[in-house]
């Protein structure tokens, strides 16, 4: 139907007759010419229809997005528009035909009319140039991702999407099995376990672009489904696995966005990274740190201080924000407000208007709790120079460590000290389990499958509070991007680290039995990964909202407001699934 | 953990130091001296273990599919294997350490103990040599494609799982959404309507390698889920797509397997395809076809022919079995019991002893109906030769060339007439509607997207009982492994369809509003089609069966005996969802 693409025509045509195929983008009528911007995927071109041509009459009459057919001859122009590859030449009309004409928009292709008309109109949104960048930079990353994969051999292996409910965390999506009465397929929340089966089953390298499922609250960078890079490796340690996909990231992104990252990442113990930033995915861009200052505050006449730094699993940390004297009131309190969402109790700070006169050159609500050696002692550990604000959280360590991390990010923010740059690490050695004060017993900071540093069980269980894990993530600018480990291979450690997490042998047996069978017919060591491409793609394309890369996502409602998705079925079709709505109330 | 693989040792490394890792396949004590058949996915190569060295005492505790890591040195073998391409060295063990130790196995690597066995240990029956070929088959399928698809700016974009409830001849799968009291989320039975939304967005040529769900009775080449290339162009006619993905199919099965198919495929319409062999997808690799007689035994006077030659929608075919006169009356019996499953009420025979005795030389049921004018005819029209078995089917149309077309495919496999080749084909000129006798409607013959032949309204109204649509299959070997169609891009025209194929304007505004609203805003020609990804890796690994290619498939009854889904779950995981089971019986 075309000879070239609008977008691309240029100079080297000049004097040749094309058609082209495209939206008309503008089309505006000066001095009894009718210039028309034509649209395609590649770009734009300027469309001329002189009046006197046959194309004149069908020029006048188009409007905005309709979808037309012109063939003309390549000329150059005289206005040169260096901004396009095609801005030196203009393509004189010698017919134009509408293929299909549009209806009045709801808003224009140049706009961008509110998330929710976008979603509704997802077609229209798409066709923005903003829309179709971001959408190809996520379609060059998983290409990239997959040349470099699928060259040094790892196996591209599709696993089910109706599969066993096997809670991993999150809630299942559940699909009625109509062949058997009561009884429900789940989607996957990863395909963890059908990976480990692959590694099992002698695949050696595996690697998946899979979609995953989990019914959770939406949040601003949450979607009922996503995409990760799923990977797993046989006989290989942490560092085998670690390595390659370092390699793997650092060459995608020179590729695709030409951003050179650090070689090699730093590397951060999970301790380090809680101790120094407040958080297992720092942002290394932001140059501000936590300090402990427990031993400064032993105590002290400022109790809260004085407790929580006696507290065996107590914090006392303060975060200095350089030129933060210069904070209002206001400002002061919507720092308050933020870590109280990150469960602070409260907010100490103390405002250093000039550091040569003493408790006089400061500004504090607690000051007057503190005797000269210990305001002393916390402006000489924080550093604190004049025209500084310093911040102080007190509590259990990691509540802490939340708040104080996410005041260090809001802070990084409004005081402008993120540095525009990649800032990658990995972060290693996590806790292998976290103790749930609500249901009292120990869950898994990974996931269960995930193995102890240790190798000996009866170690495992005598120091299952301090154990640590083989699990490590890949973090950059802040996010998660990339999170794996090594998993258990042994059947007695796996039933050990079940046992550990409250998983009964009944329950475990019903659950994961086929895992543990699996591990007894000769598992090889194994482990692996999975990153986020839908936060990886967000990321290179330079936008906050995963949304911008994905073609069709859900609201924050999990509704797609295009389709209508989900929407009421007839009781009929329902009990065919054997199951029947609960109403409302 | 290794310097090598296994199945990649050879002459070149002799005298060389090596760790490998693997499975013992097979492990034997001959004279005093162990070997092992240490085995990785690149295959096997012999662990020697000498009674002097300390390897020894473990090699000789070596038991079927243990997990092994074993370093030693590379050194000339005495008796070569030449299957192997370590077959000319073997491994001196100096250390051999068990990783894993294996419990008994249910069956050995090397057997096939049956399929509800083998889904559910899935990780041993995957180990099997020839089950890894096959996956690694499809794997390269796969590979191929993509590098085609993305070397030629496809553009591979995901659509989502979690969508819109929208019939498309088969059963969706339904998923409860939990912030949606008696709503629900659909599979998708393909991203026909997502795809064609992405070319109104303006992203000109899209691929998806997408997963598929369908709610169907499950036969031995159905899945639940299942993986299709879809595929979809803007501004093209149909020999764009066709000239396009046959280039793709002909270059991908020179690369994977080896095979040069024919270029160009030849082309055959609907009506051609149905009247030859019975088939809308015939196997061209079978030499035989159906002949019409219907003038033959018009007014004969065997009534069933005579009736149906008559009848406006009848057809009376025969079908020629060459030396078939050798045939059992059991043989005769089974063909009839075989197009009996096809709608067959009856299937007449003449067998043909000896052309040259007329009458006297020919044994057949039917001959006393029929004079010897007739019979000349028919012997003639058919091209019998003596040995022959000549077979006639009477009924309606579509019916006799169902089971015709069936009668063929079982001809050819008992003649042994199946050529050893490659016959791919393209099916055109579909008509655009069959009509449902039971729903007294018309149906779409592919799905309500495809666009007729012609693009005037009232004439594809006055004429829908034998429109053409726009429709196109790829056939290979009988198996249509791609379909598609160019669609329809005008909204007044999809109206008139969905009008034609009894969905009024509310019910299409509520299932289809957003295609109908996408199509008014300047939706661009445009057409696609799908290759069924499972199928084609069968034909290419040279498999009957579409679960050999997949990691995971589902049995006939819709279960994995692996994990165990589908499987009950709490009333009060249920409940969250809004809906409860309804109790059997």
């Amino acid at each position: 139907m075309r000879t070239h693409y609008c977008g691309l025509v240029d100079e080297t045509l000049i004097g040749r007759t094309v058609t082209l195929c495209g939206w008309a983008d503008v089309a505006r009528n000066l001095g009894g010419v009718c210039f028309i911007d034509l649209r395609d995927h590649e770009g734009i071109v300027q469309i001329v229809a002189e009046p006197d041509n046959p194309a004149y009459a069908v020029a006048a009459e188009v409007g905005y997005e309709d979808c037309l057919r012109v063939t003309g001859t390549v000329r150059a122009r005289h206005s040169v528009n260096d901004r396009l590859r095609s801005g030196r030449v203009e393509v004189v009309a010698e017919t134009i035909e509408v293929l299909n004409k549009a209806a009045p928009l709801p808003f224009h292709a140049h706009e961008n009319p509110g998330e929710e008309i976008r979603l509704k109109y997802r077609y229209l949104d798409l066709r923005r140039p903003e829309m179709q960048r971001m959408m190809r930079t996520r379609i060059r990353l998983v290409q990239a991702l997959r040349r470099w994969l699928d060259a040094r051999g790892f196996q591209d292996i599709e696993t089910p999407i109706l599969t066993k409910a096997t809670p991993e965390g999150a809630r299942d999506f559940l699909v009625p099995a109509r062949l058997h009465p009561g009884e429900f397929y789940a989607l996957p929340q990863s395909p963890q376990l059908f990976k480990q089966i692959l590694m099992v089953a002698g695949f050696d390298r595996y690697y998946q672009i899979a979609r995953c499922f989990r019914d959770e609250a939406l949040r601003a960078d949450r979607q009922l489904e996503f995409t990760q890079l799923d990977m797993e490796f046989a006989w290989v340690s942490e560092r085998d696995v670690q390595d390659t996909v370092e390699t793997m990231i650092r060459e995608v992104f020179r590729e695709v966005i030409g951003v050179q990252l650090e070689d090699p990442f730093p590397r951060m113990t999970y301790a380090e990274a809680m101790r120094r930033f407040g958080s297992d995915k720092p942002d290394l861009r932001i140059d501000l740190e936590l300090v402990d200052v427990a031993e400064q505050v032993k105590g002290c006449g400022f109790k809260v201080f004085a407790d929580w730094a006696d507290h065996v699993d107590g914090r006392v940390a303060a975060l200095r924000a350089p030129g933060g004297a210069s904070f209002s009131r206001k400002q002061i309190d919507e720092c308050a407000a933020h870590v109280a969402k990150f469960g602070a109790k409260g907010l100490a700070w103390i405002r250093v208007d000039d550091l040569a006169k003493g408790r006089e050159g400061i500004n504090s609500p607690i000051a007057k709790f503190l005797d000269d050696a210990t305001l002393s002692a916390l402006l000489a550990a924080t550093g604190a120079r004049s025209g500084d604000l310093l911040f102080f959280g007190a509590g259990p360590y990691k509540v802490v460590c939340d708040f104080m991390g996410a005041l260090r990010l809001k802070l990084g923010a409004d005081l402008g000290r993120v540095e525009h740059a990649w800032r990658p690490l990995w972060v290693t050695d996590f806790p292998m389990f976290e103790w749930d004060e609500e249901q009292a017993r120990y869950v898994a900071l990974h996931h269960p499958f995930t193995a102890p540093a240790v190798d000996d069980i009866a170690e495992l269980k005598a120091n299952a509070r301090t154990a640590v894990s083989r699990g490590y993530d890949m973090v950059l600018n802040g996010n998660e991007i990339g999170g794996g480990s090594i998993r258990i291979h042994r059947p007695d450690m796996q039933s050990a680290v079940f046992d550990l997490l409250g998983i009964g042998a009944e329950e475990a047996e019903a659950k994961f039995g086929f895992l543990l069978d699996a591990l007894r017919y000769g598992a090889p060591p194994h482990g692996g990964i999975a990153f986020g491409i839908d936060r990886i793609a967000a990321l290179m394309a330079g936008t906050d909202s995963i949304r911008d890369v994905i073609a069709f996502p859900k609201t924050t409602t999990a509704q797609c407001p295009m389709t209508g998705a989900p929407s009421p079925i007839p009781d009929e079709q329902l009990a065919e699934l054997h199951i029947r709505p609960v109403p409302k109330g």
